[in-house]
């Protein structure tokens, strides 16, 4: 008996019919004591479309009443799931994020789990149901509708998978694993057959899509295996886990990341005095805008002044603009610069620490191809590179073929 | 300052545009001080929408999951409809039926209103919002999702005001208020200022469409002045309340219903013992489908056999379809006969049981008309009588033509 947690996206439950070929492959591939908690998404471009309806109304979004609105679309989908199975005469249930247990910090928009009581999940599960959960949703402790932005049914089926102590966690998506660098970008870029939670991490925070990155963590965090697989094939697909459970051979280098949704802030002439960096990213924390990269310059030519450049994500620059103009009019600073066509370049691997030679051979390679570096960030397992836009395609050839060709 | 319930059916909310057009209405009406609680159907067709959709999987109604996929279509209106009030500058928050506190039985696509805690609702007020509320839906005690069945909404609505102790429960609908008779059958019926809730109770329980029965006797239970009013004009509609708050004239007879929606079911040869009765009807009761005439005749030529004839709405004729397929094979009866070419044709006015001449008119007429009654039932204000669907016009016209002519 296996306990399986499957999480099927938007576009494979598009129609009633996908629905039902879904829910032909799970009884195909389940064994008879198997017990399935499945996640699903909204029906296809159910969520894009209620945001157009509520764009008819009003340009704003309005947080609270945006996630009611929003997370009808995996309600919808989880009820006709439920149905599908039951008419196939399997016996099944669905539940809210909300039913399913999970609670959420009240950050609208962006909920964070903050704790999963899965006992309706389980005893549905003891009385033979199949369990079908809405995922990207949650409630907040007064009872009211979260979403968690955006891949955030990927969180839900981990955190499930987490809660109920299952045994695998199964990602359908429309690739067949995790590759060593966007194959759209490399044709060459290979399929990865195991990841650790920390590589995956870097690949995904870095920009690889196929995983959101906190549902990544939150499986190294309950140490729930992930199996990225594809929807259309049975093939095995990517296993993520802990590194120890890795058989094969460990590479030092597992991939090139890119991440194109990148913004550039900068703000000029700020006085050098403490408080005044704290305050810009704590207003923009206030506002759920995380910022990735920051560098401090102290200006030499001009004592007790520096300048502050950071990034967003690109799409959250019309909630950073607010703090902007709340920073331009009451704080001392020069000027404030945006710029939104830059993009970011990664190479990730496990223990690249230990070899400062990987960062140089990097850097090498973006001047050889005269691509000018703008603030460089690095962890216990990635180097990236803040790049122009323009650029990062030819970077990422570039650094894939120079890394994995003298392999 | 006043407190008012509204409700808005899915015909004045199809479209954001129809939104935008009853927040406009709202705001036009609204004193300062008024306290406002609005409750909302889902958006034009969108329930049967998703009725088509679960079609498309399954034939069968899966009860719960029915009421999950329904329930979607309130959540929608009620976060558009706040999203569009914020919008036009006015506070507001959306509520689903189970965040406005209504337990339900768990009596799924026909829940029955058990309990209604409206804190959040009030001190939602009490902050200074528009309060939407989901029509048609509440939660058990399980926290699974019900809805209220056909025209719930005006459950929801008259069961708020209730239990928020609202000065009037106003439902606007397409048409300007309750009529003598239905104003399409009967080009010169009248509209009334004024009924009791045990009139408008028997009017709508007898086919009257403008309101819902239970609702009307939600209302006569917490003693909520109704105002039904149309959603196009402002003029006064009608008010239904207690007798003793009416102001004009007693007219002893009031209107006359019609409906349609009826099916007649024939048991033949039951054996003459207690219990037959008792559990064709208690079977009946567990599908929920309700009956509503009842005639049992006791046969002379064959000692020791009953006859049972009952109505039924026609709309629950296949869930009693069941019990009978049961009773046919697991009880000694003879025979089952279905009609479903029935309808009921309805006198109602307060008093009417202090006048036997009444009934007799009502029945010359009818017989004057060459109109066979199969069964008649009364109470102490209202007479009806069971005949062929085909004559029911004709029946409602000469019935109006007789009673409103004399006046």
């Amino acid at each position: 008996m296996a306990l399986i947690v499957k999480k099927f996206g938007g576009s494979s439950v598009a129609t009633p019919e996908k629905i039902r070929a879904v829910v032909q492959r799970v009884l195909k591939e389940k064994k008879t004591e198997d017990k399935i908690v499945i996640v699903v998404s909204a029906m296809g471009d159910t969520t894009d479309e209620l945001v157009t309806l509520a764009k008819r109304l009003t340009s704003k979004t309005y947080g609270r009443e945006m996630d009611m609105l929003l997370a009808t679309g995996e309600q919808v989908s989880i009820a006709l799931m439920a149905m599908a199975f039951q008419a196939a005469g399997q016996p099944a249930i669905s539940f809210t994020g909300g039913q399913a247990g999970i609670t959420t910090s009240n950050a609208f928009n962006k909920g964070r789990i903050l704790d999963l009581q899965p006992q309706r999940v389980h005893q549905a599960l003891e009385a033979g149901n199949i369990v079908i959960v809405a995922g990207f949703q949650g409630m907040t402790a007064d009872g009211d509708i979260t979403t968690l932005g955006r891949g955030g049914s990927d969180t839900t089926a981990v955190a499930i998978a987490g809660a109920i102590h299952a045994d695998v966690c199964e990602i359908f998506t429309d690739v067949d694993g995790i590759y060593t660098s966007d194959p759209r970008v490399v044709p060459e870029a290979r399929k990865m057959d195991t990841i650790t939670y920390g590589e995956m991490l870097e690949m995904a925070k870095l920009g690889a899509g196929v995983m959101q990155p906190r549902a990544v963590e939150m499986g190294s965090r309950f140490n729930v295996p992930i199996h990225v697989r594809s929807t259309f094939s049975e093939a095995k697909g990517t296993m993520i886990q802990e590194e120890y459970a890795m058989k094969i051979k460990q590479y030092l280098i597992r991939g090139v990341a890119q991440d194109n949704n990148v913004a550039k802030i900068t703000v000029l002439g700020i006085p050098n005095r403490p408080g005044f960096a704290y305050k810009i990213f704590s207003e923009l924390a206030d506002k759920n805008v995380d910022v990735d990269m920051i560098v401090q310059s102290v200006r030499i030519a001009k004592e007790g002044v520096t300048d502050i450049t950071f990034t967003i994500a690109r799409t959250e620059l019309s909630a950073a603009q607010e703090v902007l103009h709340h920073i331009r009019a009451e704080m001392n600073v020069e000027d404030i610069l945006v710029d939104d066509g830059m993009a970011k370049v990664s190479l990730v691997g496990a223990g690249m620490a230990g070899h400062p030679g990987i960062a140089a051979g990097m850097f090498g390679i973006l001047s050889d191809n005269g691509i000018n570096i703008e603030i460089i960030s690095t962890s216990e397992i990635s180097i990236s590179c803040l790049i122009a836009e323009e650029s990062v395609n030819k970077a990422v050839q570039a650094i894939h073929a120079h890394f994995f060709a003298e392999e």
